[in-house]
């Protein structure tokens, strides 16, 4: 059985430092991933080939950051049956509620499974509940994820008691 | 192998004709659906019981609609590592903003796959590409949707030329 | 010289009730329409194509309306440098807010001419106005449908005065 | 009697700098606090288990606080007849308006008590006042810190009437 | 011991279809009513009266709802120490979001207990609650109501399952 | 000594239904009032000329109510130091947000007058209020009205006491 | 005949930074200010006081200001049929929004004059227009005023100019 | 034939920092540019007479930039069929939704080509779009750039690879 493997696509470098987050949590799970920017606006040849043939490379999921008018997710779900996960990149104004309508607000047709502004981390995650289908092995992984998160929530409770006496 | 399986969660049973184009579509594409009413605020035991054994009892994705102050999605994923979809539900007022936001801007570690306000046919969609990974005899069958659909907007476009002349 | 054309371009024929005010601005003006029926993810090839050719094949504007995330606009103002209009189409939730910001919102580089919610007949007028640089016949036209919007207004001021006392 | 005893409750340590306003305000009273980290969606068991046993653990009222799709506030009172108090908390984006829609929007059944975004002094006071139901020493502290509030307006309105000379 | 009474207060007698939800599940738990229509805006001076007397009155919770620019349930708040809680009504234009935050967002010093917009049930709910705090044979009650709630669910999803095949 | 004179402008007829109210709370204390149909951008040399012989005509008070991106009042206040009360008018989409926000937040320099969302009545009376300044009759016009306002909120409040029973 | 005079009240005095802007306007014309910090909730009677005196204590216009549920403006206009002109102040979050639709919302009977969010400038600009009726010799200064604004735009006209080249 | 040539129209001299974005784009593809700086409300009769003259004065596009309340573009467009272009502003409060308001929603008969807020370089590009109509040579400019743009974005797409590597 293949590796499961994932594309994380940005549409500009300076999402960079949010895209990141969903990087390292699907490398922490030891799931290939392939890094790219391609705009929607800029290289929608790219965007189009890319998306297209993503099934066919190998491609489990797609994670697409966007901000502003942020087309880049559900223009790669237009070319593709592969599930697409949107990420709205918060800019300049209006806290990124663009973005996020511009992604979640997909007609019928066509979906983009949509995390919250800025939500990278949880990107990340949800490609890999989703690959958990697939590759079992991640659930494990996933589950104890969640329990060292848990557990880090504990100890946070723990300590709190004594700051406020 | 055993079959596809969908669990269609709805908060109130008012969701009912929204929710059902999510049963439509994952029943026309063969997959096995349970539909469930479960409220995050009334029946909490239950919402948790359920999640906490979706995984053991065979589903492969749960979708999950809700309106106003829309914790459910939220509230099974916090117990489960089956990916949720959330559709948020439009209410008497706000137009479904409130359930949106509810439903998208989950805090980092427990992700929701959040569709358009009352978009439950793309939650439907959704969760046969998330399947397709899996179950790749359904990948024909989305292509096939995909073409019908553009086939159907093809025969708009030569009707609508006609009709403005 | 040629006759001056505009594509009016719909992402659903549902826009269509809308839509035709601009249609019909223009014809006024006996300017060439050619209304088409092209979803940005449904039949994304067409989209990329018509508005690829879309200079080569004389348009000299493109009119472009879409709801929700609407990236109609956006995407063919990626494959053209025909000045494209956008028109926004209020959806069943958000009163078109989702598709205002979907399209205005563009990123830098690819600009599309947004028009108000539903404003349909501004982005006929706005073709037209922006048709004038080139077929210098149509600003008597246009300066004609200004002084008869003028008259009408006068001619309710006109008869206010008399229904108030 | 008891003493008035409350529980705030926050769903991450990095509440902490807007919930200790709410816990001064208790604490100024002579109220028992008793301050817990617990994630409605990390730690929905300890959630659950909390709320379940707030009654019989002596607990008069709750205030829950949490920040973007903020469940905690609401999880809590699906599992408790206790008053939950919810404070919704500025996140990175939006403002707290995600929080406070996901607070204040609860589905008809279980009610939230909400404050203002990060009004943790009010949600402590509100406490106190409800308390004061109950323990009926506090409504001459409530009266009191009434009273030396609208003395400090007064002092500061003494004041800027000479400023402005 | 005296009964548990709570006012139930609206800024016009409009607010009537909406308030009365309120009072009718108080009157259902045998908690006595006064309703009122006192406006903050053309009564002032009985709005002040009525709330600088609340407490000697007998009354433990007060309940006001108002639409638009909301001040009612503030403007009581800062003549009584009595646990408020505001209603946004939600008017012609806005949806409520008008009335929610000029109810929600009170400064520091004065709370008012928000619930959501056309939330009287919820508002009545929540007075229980808090007067469970004095009058404890109201906790049975409460229990009852929310065990009912929750079989009503459970009805709907034992339902439900039969309805989609 | 002359008469108080307002006028009372309006961006289109289809606002007459909302501005009417206006006019009769005027007429109703005696104030003579010009009723106008001129729009900002159809019609602007007349909103110039209108607005720059207001004080020479005699006009004491504008009001001037606009739907969309509502430039009336800010245009005639350009124009004129007479004050400018500006009525923003609920249009087919986004419930007057839009005009609000064109008509409230004119820059430093020029201010409008503005009332709520179709808040044409109290426009009326804002223009009252201010007139009484300097035709100081009109102030027990106004404190009659008030009172009839506060009479008729007691009537009701008698009332609805009985209603619950 | 008296002095114009005119209120600047604010419901707190961090308020100051932004009101002293239209105290500086209505000094630099000559009119009596008196500065006042009352608070709605925190100081209600010196409202109800202030607002039911003004008109015998020689006010011609009362500008209030507040933030957040901002119901200074309409407590004082309450009490009153002097004009009152409310300014929005921008708080912590949401951007004055809650503070202007706090403000301007106001139900029908009871009318403020509302300005831009943090428009102190503008408010006491309105303030010397509504006083102009009166007091003539204020047309004058309004005019003046007027002309050096537009001087001043039109000097830093003449400058950009040079500035591209 | 005349050279392309644009007017680069702001409300106030602090729009420069981001209208010069605009006049950058223009200037790099040897557009004529004149920059003034004309309110709509301070300096209403220059708005007038310059758009009333654009056209024989040889403009072929106005850009305007304006915050707030933006009426400028919309004035401008009402005395001129010249095709004006308009960019909101981001202002202290509201990221600019106020002022991309003020210039969308225009009403019907007077249309104004709407750019994202501060999005003054997709306005120069839009301008150099609209002239492409008529000045040929412009056609090849546009696609060079669209293709550096390109470039651009593969040279960061070939890098970010490695990058996460």
């Amino acid at each position: 059985m293949k590796q499961p493997k994932v594309a994380v696509i940005m549409g500009s470098d300076s999402d960079f430092p949010v895209v990141k987050k969903a990087i390292k949590v699907l490398k922490d799970m030891d799931i290939d991933v392939e890094a790219r920017v391609i705009s929607a606006h800029r290289t929608p040849d790219q965007a189009a080939e890319f998306a297209g043939k993503a099934r066919e490379n190998g491609f489990d999921v797609i994670i697409a950051a966007a901000g502003m008018a942020a087309h880049l997710p559900g223009v790669l779900a237009a070319y593709t049956t592969v599930p697409v996960i949107g990420i709205p990149i918060k800019g300049s104004v209006l806290d990124g509620m663009d973005a996020l309508l511009s992604i979640v607000q997909m007609p019928p047709g066509i979906p983009v499974a949509t995390v919250g502004i800025d939500g990278a981390r949880n990107a990340g995650l949800l490609a890999a509940q989703i690959l958990s289908l697939k590759y079992t092995h991640l659930v494990e992984k996933l589950e104890d994820f969640r329990s060292s998160m848990a557990e880090e929530v504990k100890k946070k409770d723990a300590k709190i008691g004594k700051e406020i006496d």
